[in-house]
């Protein structure tokens, strides 16, 4: 048996610990021979593979970053691309895939899946907002790393009796702000599920200065303001086209700093929180997916990604990966709003 | 509404955090005032009390320990000290009590509970073995902390040839040890649910050093070694009548060194391990059991503990706290060995 | 003997070991009563004042910021100002201040001990950009965090052989961009002190992409392109009037995209670098300076500033701590350069 | 121009830095070639070795260890060890010879350097005991993991009203105790350069009871008591023949246990301390101190050293390497009494 690998999408702690558990468990438990395939679908698409075996794990489980490199190549977008991978594949001898990647690369793993590839998908996003397993190895390092980031700015902020607005990573789902905000302590937590009320932060902010504590406000990328209650203008949004710049942090500090008449910084953790070595729980969940991953493929258990429900690793149909995405409710966001103000 | 707030057993990563949740809400939400009895249960006892409310709580998130002070007095073994308890409790005008703590603090809260007196449970264990819930906040500070420890004596061992012990918490069941270890990439895992062989701890450090990559054994405090397999002496282990001393770890590497010929040393990692900033799933998991609490006591729903499932937070009965400890199981043990060796 | 305590300028890793110190040993050496003022040079201008004394300074050792507060008031720049000082001093019955700020409120310092006030000071500059000492605190720690967070961007650009731009703070003095690209292996390190050829920077990031390792840029905030080597264009270095936004991280991995057809990240590491808790050498000198400057204080060895010389502690005349800003010199460039490309 | 290269003695983070800057410089300014040889002097006696260029310096920056291997093999005692170690470096071609070690790897380089060797050292001890240099590297490291430890020690104390000793290492100089005593906040500090008197610590422990705030004790593994303040018994001090366990720290405890009837814990950081990534610091000395390492070469100065001096690396003699071991002063422990009790 011959079992290709992949990581695709956006990097993220713990997919070497994924790639390590594969081969090491592959190897020693079912003898299969492993191929590398580089930067995602590009590799078996373009035929770009690299050794992979006990050798190349050696030392990996620590390291953030992907051995294999990473893409978002969509086979489905090129011509003929569905052919190449069969045939790269084939020339290959590799039986069975295993696809470590998130929404858009387990989304050509179920498109392959139902065109007798046999794959096995391992979820990843560093955002956690994927509906089929409780949590996603990525998020706890990220989540630690913007903890991390506000304990630092508390200090900064009752020196100088000053606002400090953190935005941390989460374009659709606010989980990165949700937990790091409640882990730092923060007075507002901003998160794209619910349109933010200008008036009601300013407020939260003053009611925090009130009680001589300064304030750290947690925004999500992806917040947005409700209408009326601001004076921020999408054209200031993003003065070089690339998103991040000028983002809602930015934004949120300006005007809070005309609001309130006090001093506002806004700091953005970017691609800080994504890389370097992953904590504990990011290891431990990324390495029992990865054993898991190829449990199901001796299984012959295609078609089917693996999943954490509370302490157990579950199989289910690569379809749930993509069908909803998960959002904080409102019960969990009520939760932390009891720390606001 | 008055409500008592206790911390007792070990110190344990969170504890602050869930104090600060149940007073937050208790008074944002409900209008309850608070009083902080000291050191587990001799505060009540003792009628120790101290002033407990928001400006208590500042800034205590981040912080190890706990503020209440925290002991293993039982009042169960101490004259009149159920009625001492209740009169303390009526003294102090104290409607409703949250108790956070282990095995024993829960214990005398479930007794307490059936002799009317209202309590809510918060459980604790830095082992994490308590069967009612998935974890237990500290478990993951412990971990990373464990983990990261490892992760630096790799270097060492492979600079000198050498094998590194390490010797983590965990007298009755081996999380730390299993959840560190496969995180930490270890050579070999014991832990007390089995009782192990020492001649294949010696194979397996032996197989490591031909693969030319130095070995780490992590063993929990209370891991044991099959009779027969070890020359290791039981009045050896402790020369001060302290358990930590010449402990497990110890005996393993002396015994490692002589059958092996390598150098062997142990780090015996200790109460570095229990104390200090929680991580952001402590934070997070406290926070959350903290809010809960004080939401069952404003349901009158007393006799109850929270506890994580998946990832929610749910109520049980305080009896079953203390009705079986949680061991890992062989199927866990099992995933873990493929790394062995 | 009665002595005030002030701390003035942004805020740095250190201070409160610093007032630490000055109290510790002021009380149990020499009986002095301390009086805190707030926020810099405000305290004696506005009279606002604290107690401080053992109980104000336990456990502060370990905590960013300042527990004085901090602020940028210039008693200079405004009416009465060393007037109002000199009547507070007297008022609150203080013999002599112990001041610990930057060049700016160690100008003020020097200026009002031409004044005859009593004035002993301690450097503070993050940026360590003062010829009269070694080292100051605070630097440590921000190079520490800097270089935490290379580590982590290193294995997100391999993963996606993507540059990564790191811009760290310097506004005059490159030393943070220096010490932490040389710890953290940079490809390329810009400082405000030598204006950068941005046809060398590309040169440097594509022959890092031709030995397949990715290019890391770190780049003080001070940092200027040389005219003619690059089209960037000031006028999108900010968009809100805020200097941190669309700064020269931005700008160069903006231009480095267009140039080398790879996709180009910046993260400006902003506040983070200068809050939270400081690394032992940073606790070790600021505690060191603090004995120091109450000893100086003691000796009646008023106008002296302390400072760092290899090892030892000494103390120089406050106009030197103003003279002149110690920047990186072509030669200590020209080691890190041997790393370039 | 052929250069050997060489660790020896105990490891330390910071090595590999240092390797890496000898050969990126060396091949890139002078185009030299390098051959690696292992385990210490044991390479060039026993003609181990191993290629040694830039590929194999990639990325080894911020890893603990050494790439090359140590040991403390001294080819003075062994027959024809010189005659040995000159014939494999002609065999190699080797014209000049980096040797990176402490007292006793130096102390065979300066040896060898009288008999007609070419070398040129860089010092490397842990314990900073070396009085050619103000600091040398993986010293700054051991002192952040210590005071970090120490910083998590102090909730439990205080959590648990107990007396926590915490062992460091330093056999015959206590420099990183009293770093990591003075940056943790520790109560006393026991060093080897000066037998403690067991009374007095017992009073210091008792007056930090007295305020409400729990001891650390910090002790250098070397520390001894004085004769007739103490009922420690030197037989205890060892159970298994090795030197760590049931060492003073454990000593200290019981002692302060029986004399205070409080509760003590010792903990005995040990490996942990030597052990993975260097911080910015000493990776900052190690990377400066192998750049002038290869520029000593480069110019010819053999039986030479590089050496800290202020913000300068020097040269000094091999000779002075060994001459005398740099003890803690009575002056810089008087500044750290100040805190003690």
């Amino acid at each position: 048996m011959r079992v290709g690998v992949l990581t695709g999408g956006g990097d993220c702690p713990g997919l070497n610990a994924v790639i390590r558990a594969v081969v090491r468990k592959g190897v020693s438990e079912y003898g299969y021979e492993f191929v590398g395939f580089r930067d995602g679908w590009r590799g078996p698409l373009e035929n770009i593979t690299c050794e992979l075996g006990i050798p190349q794990v050696r030392g990996i489980l620590p390291r953030g970053g992907t051995i294999l490199g990473s893409s978002r190549t969509n086979p489905f977008k090129i011509e003929n691309g569905v052919e190449r991978i069969k045939e790269n594949l084939a020339a290959n001898g590799v039986d069975a895939l295993v696809a470590i990647g998130g929404e858009d690369t387990l989304g050509v793993a179920t498109k392959l899946s139902e065109l007798d590839v046999k794959v096995v998908g391992v979820p990843k996003t560093i955002d956690n907002d994927l509906g089929a397993t409780d949590f996603t190895f990525g998020f706890d390092t990220a989540v630690n790393i913007a903890t991390e980031a506000i304990d630092r700015l508390h200090t900064t902020a009752e020196s100088h009796h000053r606002i400090m607005v953190v935005e941390v990573m989460g374009r659709h789902a606010g989980w990165i702000a949700l937990h790091a905000g409640l882990a730092g302590g923060a007075n507002v937590i901003l998160i794209p599920e619910r349109p933010f009320d200008m008036d009601k932060v300013v407020e939260y902010v003053e009611s925090r200065f009130r009680t001589n504590y300064s304030p750290i406000v947690v925004v999500a990328e992806g917040a947005v303001p409700k209408e009326g209650t601001h004076s921020l203008q999408s054209d200031e949004r993003d003065a070089f086209g690339h998103v991040r710049l000028g983002g809602i942090g930015d934004m949120v500090a300006k005007e809070l700093e005309k609001r309130t008449g006090k001093e506002a910084r806004a700091v953005v953790l970017g691609h800080v929180q994504r890389g370097g070595t992953p904590t504990a729980f990011d290891r431990w969940l990324a390495t029992r997916f990865g054993l898991h991953a190829i449990e199901a493929v001796h299984d012959g258990d295609f078609g089917m990604m693996v999943a954490l429900r509370g302490t157990d690793i579950v199989r289910v149909p690569l379809t749930d990966a993509t069908k909803e995405l998960k959002l904080v409710t409102p019960e969990l966001y009520a939760e932390a709003e009891v720390f606001f103000g």
